[in-house]
This record gives structure tokens, C-alpha cells and sequence, in this order.
């Protein structure tokens, strides 16, 4: 207790903290003897204090060795992973875990739910009949052998003191602080024993850090971590103003990610997805140009192989939706903007999403695009769907999308890849 | 819950909250609806943010109605109340409290107890024997009757808030903030419903505000704050680097009491007593100086009818220590410093003190010094005797006290009363 109180202190006072009391601080918290309010009152003293390298070091490593950590150096094969900060319409973990699958690379993508605007892969995935995300370590391992790609929910036992300090951020208004968020992932993501790891880090109105100075830092401070542990990281900066892809929600993400899995599909899920690819099989020591297996079809075998290991069965159709509501061009015009964020929570609304965790989500909620940004409209074009089982939202929802899409004179879309720091 | 994040958050990002949102919050911790964690957050952000006027209003006002309030506008007499921020050998509550009362005034003393190098004024009063400080509100109403003056325990009723609050700050670091310290002083202090407040603030190595300029800023916002609930409210700035008197401990304190009430005592504690009583009868509406009744005995008859009032008998001998130790001057020359927190640190150690709430006190556990500083000592003089039932204790202690008496070529002692602010 006293040392708690002196480790919170010290930290208050801007004073560097050890890497014996972080590691303390952190196993004591995960142990539950140090309180919820004094871990708090540190998350905060961080906030505004911040942390140096050594003590981000520190605190990435503690929460890391707060559980199990998975090894899968004797598979025989290369692993690769990616993480992105999390967006709307980022449907890009599905396609992109079976294309680089299928050059032989094991891909354990342990991934997350939707919470607020933004989607979550598992629950996208949940849309296809029959599939299951929660595996065993035994089920992941043997998928990483054959076919060599899995989608799934991470077992509790990895980095429990993420889990316990995301949840009491989520509380106590500590979420957006630099080095916490940048140890919250990597240490989840350290403790998945990957090889060659990938960052997509998002910026713009869409994105966790709208601000590209600090998603910059982010990405840096997260691959000097990753690097520090040995992994091969790389972080590419993309934009999240606009969804990605012309789809938002649950199955009908799954829907454009056969389209892409078929060789066709939106340009930008496809240049994020070929990118990310990229970096990846660079990573694991392959020489090759992902957007082959894109083309030929094995990116496509690999998924339908991945579903049916995860007890789906990719020839039976996905579930539609019962009710629909279009909103049209109020003006003809160039759309200048579709805020991500706004789309995202007109999704959300209508049921793709939820509000707090644990709620239910519709698989067949969602929403249609038919413009991007610089795309000309007329007045009375449809410039979104919106799909639901529970039609008396659709009124909220609606006037979301119409705000959220703006037209003017003119746009020129900024590029989609900002940079690459490695 | 959702409200407390965006409270957090708010005062995180350096914006005003408005007086809503302060009960609020005030109002729902109190009540367990905001959890431990979400008010740490809160005070970690107050501390770094700091409270404007008005939000510091807020919050001690939503403390202050967070419990019952006392009122004794129905007594027919003036009422007038001393609160102290706390030093070493502040015995001043024992003599001020009967003094102020023999000239007809009703004398609402709730006081607390000691924790580390402060002691407190109950644990002092519970060296005599019987003396009890858990009153009902109609007894301390009937003894404010007659004979005016009552030292006892708050009920648990006032302010629970505080209370709440305070303990929370005490394991999260958060207890040295501006903001928390005024109103967590104020809404105890205004709860027991004074028309006349006395604030003593101490500065210096023994205070809880080290710093002049920020004690001074301290005592102008509790003035504030006390004018602006209606009290007639004075600040005594007083320097606190040396123990007050000759005396620290429990029944020493008690005794020391008794020579100022009977004429005589240590000058520092005569003169802070006779100023603060001043101010305490001037607010009082009384035109009378108060070392009168110091010297006619009847500030004693009022000691003596309050300790009978309250089950103690005055005729009674204090208990007398069963061990002692005497720490003798190394070297000969004038003392320059006798550091207040260190000779409290010494009496805490010896049991005169506790380091945890709950913790009990022994009553002859103490210090006498013989020397201030200015004071000339010759090479193997005795500077002061450590008095104790538990005498393993000596060795620590003594060091302690050695090393808080410094002796050089010549000091100026600077002027107890620093300032008067109202």
C-alpha cells in the first residue's frame, strides 16, 4: 500500500519510475493487491506525466509476462501478425489473413469485438453460419499448420493485466494516453509469439488518433517496441476519414471480402490489403506479390479452407437483412467528405455494433455506400443503404448518414497510405 | 457511469465543470454510484488541472450538503470555531478552546486524530482519565450551553463526503492539492454551522504546506470560501519549523496546557493562543483581551468544567512514563534549527503517534525539549528526553532527535505569526 502510494507519487512529481516498481505496480494490480483506485490514480499521473523509453519498456514487458505467452517457433513455417488502432469499414483482417496464408506463411490473427463506431472483426466473422472464434491453443496451433490462417478470439490466459487496465481505462477517463495505448497493444501482441508483425495505425476523423503527429509517434513507439522484443515490426500509417471499402457492418463486410478474395473488390480495401500483405510475407522472407493470389484464387481457397476449420461452411449464403432504408442526394455535387466516424455510428445504431460490452450485435446490420469522396452525385442518387432487423431506428440512423456526407465543388482524396515506419 | 467518464475526461482536458456536475459527482460517489477508481481519476486530474473559484465553491458546497450540518443559531450565544492545518506540538485547541469559551462564547471544537508526525488533539484529551471525546449532538448542545467550550469527535453524520474523499486521496497520492485540501477543510468546518471561524495555516519544514506563497494561497481561498458560505472567517499564517512549546506527545501536551491556563507556559504557545483568541472574541463581536483570563484563573475553571463535562476528572494525576531517555547536546553552541517534522517523526516512533488509522496511542509516550532555537547549548546539556512504555524504541528515536537539533554560530528566530488574512 505504502509503495503504491510512493510509485503514484513519484510519477505525479514527473520522476522516472524503475523497472522494478513498474513491474511491481503492474503484478501487484493484476494480483489485486494494489486497488482499482490507485491503479487509477497512476493511469492518470501517466497521462499527463507520460513515460520515457525505459519505463514504456518496462510497462509493455510487465503486462506481457502477466500471463501466458504463446510460441510458434516449432510450426517449421514463418508467422506473421497485423494489428490495426481500428476503424470503420476495416474489414481488412479477413482477406488478409488468408492471402498471406496461402504463401505459406502461419497467421494467428487473435482479434477483437466492436465496440462504440468502430466494428469488430469477430463479429463479422459470426455472420457466416456455424463459424466459431473462441478455439483452443491446441485448435489455433494446428490451424497454423493446416491452412495456416485463423481468426480468433485470444485466450484469456495472454496478458491479463491489459485486459484488467484496458477495462478500468474504459472508467476512469484514461484511454487516449500514448504510452497506455501503446503498451496495451503490444503487449497483446508480444504475447502472440509472432515473428514479423505489421501495424495498420489509423489517423483522421475515423481513426482511435485523429491527430497524424501523434499517430506518427504511436507507430514509432510501437514498432521501437515490437523491435525491442525482437520481432520483425513495421507500422503503415493509413487514413480513416472515409470507411474503408463501400460496406459497413457484419455480413455484408463479409460479402465485400469474398469480392476481394474473387479478384475484384474496392480499390482501397484491396491497395490496404495487398500493402499490409506485403509487409508481411517481406517480413517472414518471402519474395512475392500478394496481389497474385488475389487474381488466382488461392487467397480464395485459403478462406473458404479457413471458414470450414472454423466450423462454418463457406457455401451456404449469408443471412440478409429483413429491412432496408436508402438516403439520397439532397444536391448534385462532388462529395467532399463521408465522416468515418459519423458512418460508423449510424451503423452501430441501426445494430451492427454496440453500445457497452456484452450486448448483442445483428449479423445482417449494416450499411451500403454507392459514392467516395471526389465520386459526383446528382440530387435524388442513393448515397447509402441501411440495413437492419429493427427498422424504428432507422430514422436516427438516417439523418447520421445524411450529415455525414457532405458535397461541394471539388475533393481530391489524400493518399490512403501515409507512410511506413520501420 | 457514462456521465463520470465525460466529467473525468472534461477536467482531464483542463475544462470548467460546471456546478452540476460537481454535485453530480459528489452526490454519486458519496452514495457508491461512482466508483473508487472514477473519483482517483477525478482527484488526479484536479490535482494537475487544479479548480477555478467557482468550481472550488462547487465542490465544497456539494461536500459540505453531502451530510447533516450542524446549526446553534438557537443558543443565544455567539458561536466561534479554530481549525489548524496541523504541526508538531500544536496543543493550542486545549487552552484556546476553554479561554475563548470563559468570555461567554460557545466553542464547537471537533477535532481529530493524530496520523505520522502530526498528533492529534483526541489522542492528547484521552491522556487524562475518563475523558471522553464521542459526544451526542445534544450533548456537545448542552455543553456549548455550559460551560461554552467542547472538544470531541465529529458525528459521523458531517460531511461524509469528506470522508470519503479523504481516504480515497490518501492511498492515490492525491492528498497535497490546493483545491482538495481547502475544500475537504471548509466543508468539515462549515458543517459544524460557526458564525466565526479562526483558521491557523502553518508554513515551514513542519507543515503540510512547506511553501509560504502556497500556505498563504491556501488560507485565502478557505477565507473565501468560508465568506462566501456566510462565516465570519480570519487566517493566521504561523510558521510551523519548530515544535510549538516544549512538549510533544500526549499527557506532556496536557501538561504543558495546564501551566499556560494556569499563567505561565512556553511564549510561542501563549502568544498563538491569546492571537487566535483574539480574533476568535473580535468575530464573536467581544472587545476583551484575552490574556486576562489566562491570568485570573478563568480560562482554568473553564478547563476544568469542560473535562468534567465530558466524564474527565481534573483532579486526577496525568499517568506518568515508565521509561525515558535524555539526549544530550554533541557540541556547544546556539541551535539554528530543531526540525519540527523530525521531532514528530521521534514522538511517532516512541507510540505518542500512529502510522495507520486505528492504530493505538499510548498516553505518557512523548518528547520534552529544553532548548529553542536561538538558544545557546554547552557541550553534554540536555536538549531533550524521550518518554515511552516501550523502550526498544529508544534508539531510533534518539537518533532521530539528534539529528533534527542543529547547532551553529548564531540564529534570528523569524516571527511566529506571519500573517493575518481575512
Amino acid at each position: 500500500m505504502h509503495t503504491a502510494v510512493d510509485i503514484i507519487t513519484a510519477k505525479r512529481n514527473g520522476h522516472q519510475l524503475t523497472t522494478q516498481h513498474i513491474s511491481w505496480m503492474v503484478n501487484a494490480y493484476t494480483a489485486g493487491d494494489v486497488s482499482d483506485e490507485q491503479f487509477a490514480a497512476l493511469a492518470m499521473a501517466i497521462y499527463f506525466q507520460g513515460l520515457n523509453d525505459d519505463e514504456l519498456l518496462a510497462l509493455t514487458t510487465a503486462m506481457l509476462n502477466s500471463g501466458t505467452t504463446l510460441s510458434f517457433s516449432d510450426l517449421g513455417k514463418p508467422t506473421a501478425d497485423k494489428h490495426s488502432t481500428g476503424g470503420v469499414g476495416d474489414k481488412i483482417t479477413l482477406p488478409l489473413t488468408p492471402l498471406v496464408a496461402s504463401y505459406g506463411v502461419a497467421v494467428p490473427q487473435l482479434s477483437g469485438r466492436g465496440l462504440g463506431h468502430t466494428g469488430g472483426t469477430l463479429d463479422k466473422l459470426e455472420a457466416i453460419p456455424g463459424f466459431r472464434v473462441d478455439l483452443t491453443e491446441a485448435q489455433i496451433r494446428a490451424q497454423l499448420l493446416d491452412p495456416g490462417g485463423v481468426i480468433c478470439a485470444p485466450t484469456a490466459q495472454l496478458a491479463p493485466a491489459d485486459k484488467k487496465i484496458y477495462a478500468l481505462r474504459d472508467v476512469t477517463g484514461t484511454v487516449d494516453s500514448m504510452p497506455l495505448i501503446a503498451s496495451s497493444i503490444m503487449s497483446k501482441k508480444l504475447a502472440e509469439g509472432t515473428d514479423t508483425l505489421v501495424l495498420d495505425v489509423k489517423t483522421g476523423t475515423g481513426a482511435f488518433m485523429q491527430d497524424e503527429a501523434q499517430a506518427r509517434q504511436l507507430a514509432q513507439k510501437m514498432v521501437w517496441l515490437g523491435q525491442a522484443h525482437g520481432v520483425n515490426t513495421t507500422a503503415v500509417l493509413t487514413r480513416m476519414d472515409t470507411p474503408l471499402g463501400y460496406t459497413v457492418g457484419n455480413a455484408i463486410e463479409v460479402e465485400e471480402t469474398l469480392e476481394v478474395l474473387a479478384g475484384g473488390g474496392p480499390a482501397d480495401v484491396v491497395e490496404l490489403t495487398v500493402t499490409l500483405a506485403q509487409h508481411m510475407l517481406t517480413g517472414a522472407g518471402i519474395d512475392a506479390d500478394p496481389a497474385d493470389h488475389l487474381a488466382n484464387g488461392k487467397a480464395m481457397d485459403a478462406w473458404r479452407a479457413m471458414v470450414t476449420a472454423q466450423y462454418g461452411d463457406p457455401d451456404v449464403p449469408l443471412p440478409t437483412p429483413s429491412h432496408s432504408h436508402t438516403v439520397v442526394a439532397e444536391h448534385t455535387g462532388v462529395v467532399t467528405s463521408m465522416d468515418a466516424r459519423a458512418v460508423g455510428e449510424a451503423a452501430w445504431r441501426i445494430g451492427a455494433g454496440r453500445q457497452y460490452q456484452g450486448q448483442a450485435v445483428q449479423a445482417t446490420a449494416g450499411i451500403r455506400l454507392y459514392a467516395k469522396p471526389g465520386d459526383t452525385v446528382h440530387a435524388g442518387d442513393p448515397l447509402g443503404t441501411l440495413y437492419t432487423e429493427t427498422p424504428e431506428r432507422f430514422e436516427t440512423s438516417a439523418q447520421i448518414l445524411q450529415n455525414a456526407i457532405q458535397t461541394g465543388q471539388a475533393f481530391t482524396a489524400p493518399r490512403l497510405i501515409v507512410d511506413v515506419i520501420s
